[in-house]
């Protein structure tokens, strides 16, 4: 009892330290980045484009930056939360989809492997976001996501999803918003799975995320209108696509790019073919303690093709052990 | 000779007055729109929602305002300014595509008569459009396009396309910008015709331009990124599928809709029909001396339904000839 008292002081002390540690230097716009290489070239490029008299200054409309979302700026282990969304969805429309008990993926879905089910590649991801995310209107898809998201907690560490964000690149954002960026997030989840907590959780608002969505129709019902979800998909946003969304949606190439995974090499690639001053930076998930350690081989987030061109190119890679000093937000 | 100075010493005084006229109240933010009812309604409703303390509040990431471009923002007489730079262009590429001159809707295109040669429609247009506006790099169309714009003259004033825009409607936007809206132009034009020349012209940045599109892939080469546009349709942005593209885009009902033809009424509609507080106005062209009257049976603009709709529902309707003290610009 004793010894769980004072291993709750220890922790207290701990946290009050690493508080202060974080606050320490008034103005530091990076407080839970570690004083390093990554942390002075993502200030350095700051600085210089946003300075007004700075040889580097960018004016404040060309300051846009792009960031992928899983993996980059929230935990994406040991799944996409927006699959978890949707083994929740189907447990949920299983009663009323009884043939679904003898359909592959569903079956091996309700099974409770949702990682086997969904081994299938887009074809079973695309039939799961079909059954899972049509079928309803727009506004109450909204209703479904913001229910879910506020109450479904990862299986690990009994954290609301909206709680796993990575706080240091929550600073990064703020700096950027700070210093005249306009941010996206482009990510491959589904941008309505994205918007009814976003602007909230990032401040960025619904108009600057941009997702993989499905078709959507607008019809009269009794004259009222209304825009209704269809079972087919309209934009897979990964890869190559992202650059192709970047200028359907923004229509201006991004100063500055952060992702994590092979998914967002196009990204990366086209925000650096532009010219003038540029920043691409990847979060290399090397903490297997506080987070998740993976790249190579991992399923979900595999990071390989771009971790060597980061390399080969000199983009920044941040190595979430080393260069962090707080992973998640504090409770 | 005694004449015509006088006659230019007239005009002057007369464009003196009119200028005194326009500015005449300090503080006035629609100075170019007539006192009465419809500059009331305006007025009235953005004072309501974005003044802090007023019951009609409504906070400023709320409020979105949508206008549609051809025959809102700019002229569209005798013919929609992008079919002009179609036209152009296919008489620019047509050398190198001699089988054109046996091949429709060229022949009859190159023969002069566009209203004739786009008669068929949805898929002749496609036909021209990809043609026209496909086979180049995003970056190398944005410079065709902004040669274009910078030089090409309408047939009947003499005016750059960019200096046929509603002054007006100019002001409106300044107002709504002032006031904290964010505004969207949502157009059936092609996005990528409307962007190189949008931010300028209507204060409107690039992101916040939603319009038609046709494919693009993302390719290397020589290991140098482009985005190669495709001889493919991809969005054609009229009709029902407005309120499709506002929620794709903008993920965001907006509170204020602007249009002028039918084209427009299902993004009036989506946007009337949600809660609070609303807007929703319709330009109509009644000014056949300083502009060009037409409605239902226009090929170009039409507006029929929208108007009938309007006068039910108790939109706001523009009545060009009375409504405005000046309709373009002045030189």
């Amino acid at each position: 009892m004793f010894w769980t008292k004072a291993g709750r002081l220890l922790l207290l002390l701990l946290v009050l330290a690493l508080a202060g540690r974080v606050q320490a230097r008034p103005g530091d716009p990076l407080p839970s980045w570690v004083d390093g290489p990554t942390k002075r070239a993502i200030i350095g490029f700051v600085e210089a484009v946003s300075t007004p008299g700075s040889p580097r200054f960018v004016p404040p409309a060309e300051r846009i930056a792009t960031f992928d979302n899983d993996g980059t700026l929230w935990a994406e282990q040991h799944f996409y939360v927006q699959g978890l969304f949707a083994v929740d969805r189907v447990r949920e429309l299983a009663p009323a989809n009884p043939q679904w008990g003898e359909q592959e993926p569903f079956a091996t879905l309700l099974g409770g492997d949702a990682k086997a089910a969904l081994a299938g590649g887009e074809a079973a991801i695309s039939t799961i976001v079909t059954a899972t995310h049509a079928g309803l209107t727009t506004e109450a898809f909204d209703q479904v996501v913001r229910t879910w998201i506020s109450t479904a907690r990862h299986p690990q560490t009994g954290r609301l999803y909206t709680e796993m964000v990575y706080q240091p690149m929550l600073e990064l954002l703020a700096y950027l918003h700070q210093r005249a960026f306009t941010t996206f997030v482009v990510s491959g989840g589904g941008v309505d799975f994205m918007r009814p907590w976003v602007e909230r959780t990032y401040g960025i608002p619904p108009e600057r995320v941009i997702g993989s969505s499905i078709q959507t129709r607008f019809e009269l019902r009794d004259g009222q209108p209304v825009l209704v979800r269809l079972p087919q998909m309209k934009v897979l946003n990964d890869g190559a696509v992202k650059p192709v969304s970047i200028q359907h949606h923004i229509g201006r190439r991004p100063i500055a790019a952060f992702g994590n995974s092979d998914g967002d090499l196009a990204m990366l690639q086209w925000t650096m073919a532009g010219p003038g001053e540029r920043f691409a930076l990847l979060v290399h998930h090397t903490d297997g303690e506080r987070e998740w350690a993976y790249d190579r081989s991992s399923g979900v987030g595999r990071l390989e093709r771009a971790l060597d061109e980061a390399r080969a190119r000199g983009w920044t890679v941040v190595d979430m052990r080393r260069d962090w000093l707080v992973v998640f937000p504090l409770p």
